[in-house]
């Protein structure tokens, strides 16, 4: 039985953690933690958790957490750095879905999150959780960095044409789409119902967060530089994020759909939650709701020379606490899909 | 291993079968038939079920289909009655989430459903499936109707108030919200998202399919004869059903919301999939979507003498296809929440 | 040219009037208030007015307000009663949207708003704008309050049953459907997309703030005392209000769904803005999306003995905005239908 | 007063041209077309035009069409080429919203289109609708093929870029989101809500009808010949239209954001319907909903050399029917913002 602590679990990645979780055998959920919900029942909180968890909020609470086997992080970032270090001495596993471990270069994560990192040395010893590239340091870990959403989509679409040097890296456009959920549940006036819904729009154009995190792990690919134009959409649902690749095909090559198609295929042969779908079909983020299925199509465009790649998951499973609880399983040696077989949801 | 049969498995409450069902280890999916669809593989039509369901859509084979322990009816109405008695014969059992089976009074049907029924002498042998009223029944049944979506949330948000004959029979108002997944994957214009999203509307406003149902359930309960104003609502969401119930109390009598309160969670104590919230609640759709339970709350509001009851299921779970197979799992003595204690999906 | 002040623009019904008002030739938008955001551009707050209005956010100033023809009230409730009073006194017409001065009975208000109102003795000269009732008194008003947006609804359809004394009044009951948007632009958590949208609840369901007013309203149609059992519901659309209001007919009258028909035809034959339905059509929000029209059907059923009346509305325009420059209108004996014609936007 | 006929008005192009032209005192609907439709009232079809539109839909009729000013086609493809010649011959001025006249090549707009074209004489007369670049010509046309709703979106994103000859022509890319109603009011499938609500997908990734006719307009700007990628995605909304636009920046150049925001702003100075966003502001769809406008923001990305246009506009109004208004009011001479300065809806 796993001893599982969840911190900060009042968002969506929390309730996503404690839905994936509360019905497993082999996990027991020993702590839930939220200054302000203190006292509260998790499921007063979250009544899809009715019947399905007894517990209430406790505020964060050292002893209890260091006799968890393993903590989760659900909350928002520079919170996990302040009080991993402590959890990280007392030997407890460490998952984070925050961004506070991901960016080995410390001060560009400083640049980008506006605050000073307070433990760097921890940092080091992050493992970046993307069980498709990293899978056996995660055996070894005892603190993971769970990459972002966007970042997962748009490595796992990318990886292949990295891996083989097949495209041209100084030109990558990642032109992504996420649901709403991905802003979490912030009483934030964007994010009504009345603002995001019936609506599209691109937001932070100039630059987002997960900017360096993609470039960081684009670049661990290949020995080129990447240079990458990354422009991230609203879409008005509630979760699934989709990611249209582009990245023109180096000059001299000679490429098609049909090898692009082996290539993924292979790649991803032996991967569980990588699906790359039949040549024809396209992703759709419905396909992969409430699953920790990433979708995966791959066309070569030959009028522009140009390979388009499009990748779906559900931002707060594959993109978060499906991508996390995934970490845990192979961390304590169990098989990987343990808990996250559940089919998507559709319609 | 239970052999499982699903016959018109194209449309929504069929996949909702298969994603309830793939995953389980007890139960096999034999044979999934679709004349239009023959031949095609069942997760090219339904892509969320890639990586969980091997199959291809065939052509019904009464054989193939007689060789299985149970075959769920997933058709429009007036299809199942044809090939039901061949099976019924063969001992296979049958559970039926069309309306061929539901009501007793064949001419009733006859009148609502706008055929002639080629089998009235099952209809008699048919068990109602609503596990809340007929739990003994459906352990000893061969054939099972699975009840409509309005059906099972209206009866059962005004059942403990008719078994404790508290309200006024002839004057009962059911005015209901349903997703538009109730409607079915019908390719017809007014279920288009550009006609159905952002409205709301009532439908069937003089009479709907669902009310001799509703009644024949209701009347059952009391010996008043019940009367029932039923207006459905077509609401612009995907899954989701929500009844409010309205009932004046009988004269003479004294109730209060706290005393409603108790005689509705002691009614429903003992039932796995009806959950009556704690007073100051209120049912959402969204807290049951993709699960199997039943949220109810009720309110004694002094001021008009009524009693409003409101209830909440997952149409096309707890209003169709989890509710089958909740009927299976009675049928084949298994615990009856295998395969359906999956929390539902929020947000 | 009528020189008009809107205070608090910085909502939706805010908004909503300066998207009727701007583009009228004979009206001229003076000053728009909002202390948070003054000195911002109204249209880099709400963009769609780009190149259609030329204004800053002020601070609330008196005299440039007192200068104004008509004052217009966006604001939250219990606002609007501090600042009325000056406005009246230097003889600005005031038309609030808000419900300062929508109830007769101070006290019953001030238990409703949980607020002492601070000019009583206005409250008394206020007219309640609902025109198909009060156009006489809206003419000399020189203060209106702007019925809310279920009140409207709601007392549009019962009106021709009670002004007829057709139907029993101690047994209504009104079950209502809103949008979002009816929340105002409040940033609460409830109202993001995520929690509000693909689900549908009841709220208020012990007491909502619009019942004394809609009972005030249905009291002075007809002698015998209303009880309404008013359950308003949250549905997952940015605009729109659906009201369904059942009437049990009193015992010994005799009607019929065609009786009723011309009944509520003749009531609002030479009203521009309701729109009975011909037998057979019901209403739905997306009809009225963006227009001042309201929508009503009615329907008799024989096996309840009750009548059905079924009526939408867009609540930021009949149900608010709109309402209230039809006020503005009728105040400044112009065609009430000026600015109003525009068509719902439909898809 | 303009005799105005439209034929095939039972889509969405239709009854948003009758939307925008039913209130204006200059026009008089004529005549409106169905075959399939044929004596139904124009409102009971499309109820939000109750009180507006006294017209039943007629038959298509040589005679009463050659009798009108000008005719709109808001048919399917390849149908209005079998009746514009006639129309033509008659005199009248033709306003065709489908694809029949749009492409100069005919052979190419055969393969695109799947049929042969029945008159390509008459395409070489057609002036192509895009009013930003071909405004002279239209006052001038008889016979105007409207741009369809990706194309306006991109030409006018990508316009200022190639007439001042700034970036790579052979390297473009647009990544472009459309709402649901571009697929038309067909009942097929795909278009349910329950299919494309809460999901984002791409389609036609190897290619998509509009890619000649937005090549065709590209080519005319610029000597360079153009190439380019062209994803459309499907986004679960109504309305809206945004066009991501991605261009590398020739080398040798030196360009800034402030430089294209003048270039930008410079050459749709004195267009009535282009409106260039403040640096730092972002197009939204919601801002344009229902309006003729179409937003664009442009940005320069130092770290990709690569230029990122952002064009949003509403597919059914600047993308179909305002447009298709837009050019009549130009080939009658009239302001050409007649009827067309409606503010969007917002919420």
């Amino acid at each position: 039985m796993i001893k599982v602590g969840i911190i900060g679990a009042t968002g969506y990645t929390g309730v996503e953690l404690l839905r994936l979780l509360a019905t497993r055998t082999d996990v027991e959920i020993s702590v839930v933690t939220s200054r302000e919900l203190q006292g509260t029942s998790v499921h007063r909180h979250f009544p899809n958790l009715r019947g399905h968890l007894e517990l209430t909020f406790a505020a964060p609470d050292s002893e209890q957490l260091a006799a968890c086997d393993v903590v989760f992080y659900a909350t928002p970032h520079a919170v996990a750095m302040k009080s991993v270090p402590k959890l990280f001495d007392a030997g407890v596993r460490i998952i984070d879905l925050s961004a506070d471990f991901r960016i080995k270069d410390v001060s560009l994560w400083e640049q980008w999150y506006g605050s000073e990192h307070s433990c760097p040395a921890l940092v080091a010893k992050a493992v970046y959780g993307l069980p498709e590239v990293n899978r056996e340091k995660i055996k070894q870990a005892q603190l993971i960095a769970v990459p972002g959403c966007y970042p997962t989509a748009i490595q796992l679409g990318f990886l292949p044409l990295l891996e083989n040097n097949l495209v041209e890296c100084s030109q990558l456009i990642a032109d992504a789409k996420s649901g709403v959920s991905g802003a979490g549940r912030k009483a934030v006036a964007d994010y009504l119902l009345c603002e995001a819904t019936e609506s599209i729009r691109a937001y932070a154009v100039t630059g987002h967060r997960h900017h360096p995190e993609i470039c960081q792990g684009l670049n661990n690919l290949t020995e080129s530089e990447v240079k990458l134009t990354f422009i991230p959409h609203l879409t008005p649902m509630i979760r699934g994020l989709l990611a249209t690749l582009y990245a023109p095909v180096k000059s001299g090559l000679d490429v098609s759909s049909e090898q692009l198609q082996s290539m993924f295929e292979e790649r991803y042969a032996n991967e569980p939650f990588v699906d790359v779908l039949p040549q024809g079909e396209v992703p759709a983020t419905r396909d992969v709701k409430g699953s920790n299925r990433c979708e995966i199509s791959v066309t070569y465009l030959a009028h522009t020379n140009t390979v388009v790649v499009i990748s779906a998951e559900d931002n707060l499973v594959k993109g978060a606490s499906g991508q996390a609880i995934q970490n845990m399983n192979i961390m304590f040696g169990l098989d990987e899909t343990t808990g996250l077989n559940n089919i998507a949801l559709l319609p």
